[in-house]
């Protein structure tokens, strides 16, 4: 449904105008396919700019598309990951991961969406018993699916303790540009400067139309990659069009200015909610995500004005995400409708 | 690379500006993610108006995922696909269709791209036998890799050989456009009710941007589609996108047009090449391409000037493709150049 | 290694007399392959005396590939698999389920091994939501892992919110034998007749020398199962060696014999370790397993003198195995030396 | 069925009785499973004594499964394996290894089971290109299911020709005992000697109960191949008895005693036959397969009698296979049948 703003997901929001016109400009000519053409030539300079040169690109169209092969191109089948309990790949990719890669996920409980090294160390105890699918992978998110930010000394850490015992750090950044925007990192301190082997890049949650990129660091785990990625039905005829997406994505700051903004527009919505008797704020709001535990009661009476997701668990929690198009008065309006239920 | 006119394939192309225009008036506020919008209700809506109201359709990214995930909707991993030995599925999709849906395919010899139940029959002789995957799929391409098109009452005689011995059949329609454009008869007149089960429905290389469509004929054969589509990466979040320029490509006739305009091109660019000495058509010119044998010394002179597929085989041929976009000043000034070159 | 006698696992033990004499008698002349022998069809008429003539049996080589095939028989890839965070299949196979269904396998808590419809209900709330596997399967393992036992009630409870939520209850029976001696029930009360839709029956733990069975007692699961048999490579060429020897397991009642005597073993090695101070039984011993908490300085001693497994936890915890073919003196032998070490 | 003897295959022959008997001696007291045991380790010195010190030798249970999984352990999903026409892999395998590997099988078509690089080069013209799955492995059957054997020199252009295309060359071994008997070369001049990076060892049709080995030659190909039989649910729990037999079988020439044998009544079969008008040898009788072409109606008659198969084709050719144990009584009574048929 069309709707005014959504605080479902910040992939209920459009294009953001700076991408369609990029997508308008390449629509010219005829132009090789697969991504032999000037304007995918372009977007890899572009994130060679951000991510240093020694990196492998490719482009992909979904999130899933970028975790599942990107974590692919670094296990054989009979390996396994380590990942959040909450995590996308084990929650929301309907047993993608484990189809297309053939192995196990190990999945950790967490409080706030990180986990650590401590987390990990009891699930090593298997390594070299043929029985049981061999550790290979810590995957993380980043920012996390609670909108929690893991800072550059938790990644340093994570991808030393991953490579000491012969594993590979992969991150689920699916909102990468919003945890560099809330630390104040660039993009690439918060990934290969800071250990990370394998980045899924998001640009669709952050105002392209449709694209991720899968970003190796570590030219080991590379692995040719682009017969996974056709292989894993992801490879576009028309690249120019995911092409010039990225790059207008990554010039200006445009990544920059909309993560900025989306986070600004959750700190702003999270600070009107803490004054609202009833409304608890559960997890730092760090990103652009604001999850608040409120009484069942209401829950359904601001459902009928306001989309958004409710998270499961004992007492209800709500998720408000915000995005690059949230708009100052649509959370006032919001916050509107939230008091005046609750306090009716 | 950018060249005023590829010849190489029709994906070469970009976007039709009706599609363009589609994609810029769906950039409106925010809207539920996934498909449950009404750009996608209003495009699933048209489809029904072509194929019948008896129909699912889902949209996916590429052609090899239409393929692959249609064909696995109606598989099981020990059976077998049957397809010419030239196909899509079998030659130029990295081995996907073996690797998501675990089938062996099982290609057939032809001349021109088609095969009959002939060509099938001797391989059903393993049917019941546990060391042999079951052949379950019969799969063809309309229009096919050599631009030759079924015809109706081809493809109802496969259609009711395959459902005879209690198989499927898959239709890879990547071109389907141009071959209902060249036999002059509708969508559905070639596919649904010529008994075809399942379709890959082509729109990148007719005019889209990105955009595919499966669709189901035979409502047993669905299965639970939207999990397959998600487990195989193929779920486009913001999928407003993908439909409004299917909506506009079943609009007035865009398909159409966009077709008939290439088949065009692809006559004209064959009556031309049978006037120049030293150059044979070696396939039937049906649909929007051409292929013609011609002498190795002259191939790369003309691809200094034009890009095409020099196709594999004892004497050396060439394949041209035209597109929605393809104009006759291109193929003029195509036509020149070879005939400068294999007078000079 | 060749030891007296191993408290490691039941699959220390070899072959039982019996079942050798068996092998021994059907080595004469020529055979059919794969199973078209007389020897195949004496082995499924006994099977069906034990559990109803409407089931449908394979044999298979290995506990794995029973469970495995078993549950890729009533899968499609886009489904989960709900099981104990300490079952065979989620700790032990090296992600074959994973790798050979697609599926993933969602794992739960547990206190002694087993779960109720308590544990899952909370995992449905996915049920028809694309993002996540669809919950197909319970799968339960009878004696659990941690050598406790279903009670007849419980299975039918299992079984019937299985079904009434559209799911298949699979039972991993490695130990089937031991579970139906302990509870003094036949091998069809506690399967079939309980509601049991797919059963890995074992035979090696119990006396065989290779040989595990995959019966389906719901018809509608089977599901063309001798394809999936021989894709997943668990045909036997001469097959009538692994028949015979399941003839002899299901004739007399060996099978009992040999697991009444298994768990009378475990039993008396259970009464005299609760006498040794410092030894907790952890599990109530229901089959033939006895799980003890003992300090750690004690272990590596009595390691030095006997094979056994140390099981993961705080508190270091040994599993002690008995089988068929366990001797009253090796019991007595193992409690002299942890009643030296401890004492002293 | 058992029947006096049977010319369908060799696997329809018993166990030797060195064999069977090598399996009642290990059959004493307990032993760590999974093949940490001395019966393992006297083999695996077994293998070394006749294949070299380099070469790591794991067994499983069917030919399938070595074949499927040493392929699996030298490719990715994305590449393919060049094999013959009638290969049992593409043939007999219920695409088990599209399944388990991910990979293509690209099939070349051969008049008598063998191949040579002339076959293969035109394939590896996609070498590089994303689209199409990657040549990667030369697989040949030695023997070949047509009854012919490759000359060492053969083996040894077609190693040097797929190393020197980055290439493995794998070999089904499942009658690699008939080979060497035939050539009169140790089983190491045809195999690593030869330049085989991986070979599928029969030990089943040549006197075995169950088992065949897996051996790497190239130990950059191994790739932790115990994990992949782990997964590939291959892995013996009760493996002494699968080791014995192969101990037995590299003891005192039985391998090859058993192999001679088998091709000299194959030898006899066919010079019998040759006296027999309407009787066509086709395929030179090389180790213990005998192909001749016989008028239809004779087939029918001579079934009734002896069981043999049926070769697909124009003509009717019908296979008869002998093993180790097949008697020249047999062979006799054979050819009284089928001259009385021929000549009646």
């Amino acid at each position: 449904m069309i709707v005014k703003t959504s605080f479902v997901s910040d992939n209920n929001s459009g294009i953001h105008p700076e991408i369609l016109h990029a997508i308008e400009k390449a629509n010219q000519g005829h132009c090789i396919a697969y991504g032999e053409d000037p304007f995918t030539e372009a977007a890899l300079k572009k994130f060679k700019e951000h991510f240093g040169d020694n990196i492998d690109v490719y482009f992909v169209f979904t999130g899933t598309g970028a975790n599942v092969l990107g974590i692919r191109a670094i296990t054989q089948s009979f390996e396994s990951v380590i990942c959040s309990e909450i995590s996308h790949i084990n929650l929301d990719e309907c047993a993608a991961p484990e189809n297309f890669t053939g192995c196990k996920l190990v999945a950790v409980k967490t409080d706030d969406g990180k986990f650590s090294p401590e987390d990990v160390k009891p699930l090593l105890a298997v390594k070299g018993d043929e029985h049981s699918a061999q550790p290979k992978v810590i995957s993380i998110t980043q920012a996390t699916e609670l909108g929690t930010v893991y800072t550059q000394r938790e990644l340093i850490t994570l991808a030393n303790f991953a490579h000491s015992h012969d594993m590979f750090l992969h991150m689920d950044g699916a909102r990468i540009s919003n945890a560099a925007a809330s630390l104040g990192l660039s993009l690439r301190e918060i990934t290969g400067d800071a250990g990370v082997d394998v980045l899924s890049f998001g640009g669709t949650k952050n105002g392209m139309m449709i694209g991720e990129a899968v970003i190796f660091f570590n030219k080991k785990s590379k692995n040719k990659f682009k017969f996974i990625r056709k292989q894993g039905m992801q490879l576009a005829s028309k690249m120019r069009f995911i092409s010039v997406q990225f790059e207008a994505f990554l010039t200006n700051d445009l990544w920059l200015r909309n993560a900025l903004h989306a986070n600004r527009m959750a700190k702003l919505l999270a600070a009107e909610l803490e004054k609202i008797p009833g409304c608890t704020i559960t997890q730092k709001v760090e990103a652009n995500a604001v999850f608040i535990a409120i009484a069942h009661k209401y829950i359904d009476k601001i459902q009928k004005e306001f989309f958004f997701n409710i998270w499961e668990g004992q007492q209800p929690v709500i998720r408000l995400m915000t995005s690059f198009n949230t708009k100052e008065e649509d959370i006032q309006d919001l916050i509107q409708v939230i008091k005046k239920i609750v306090e009716s």
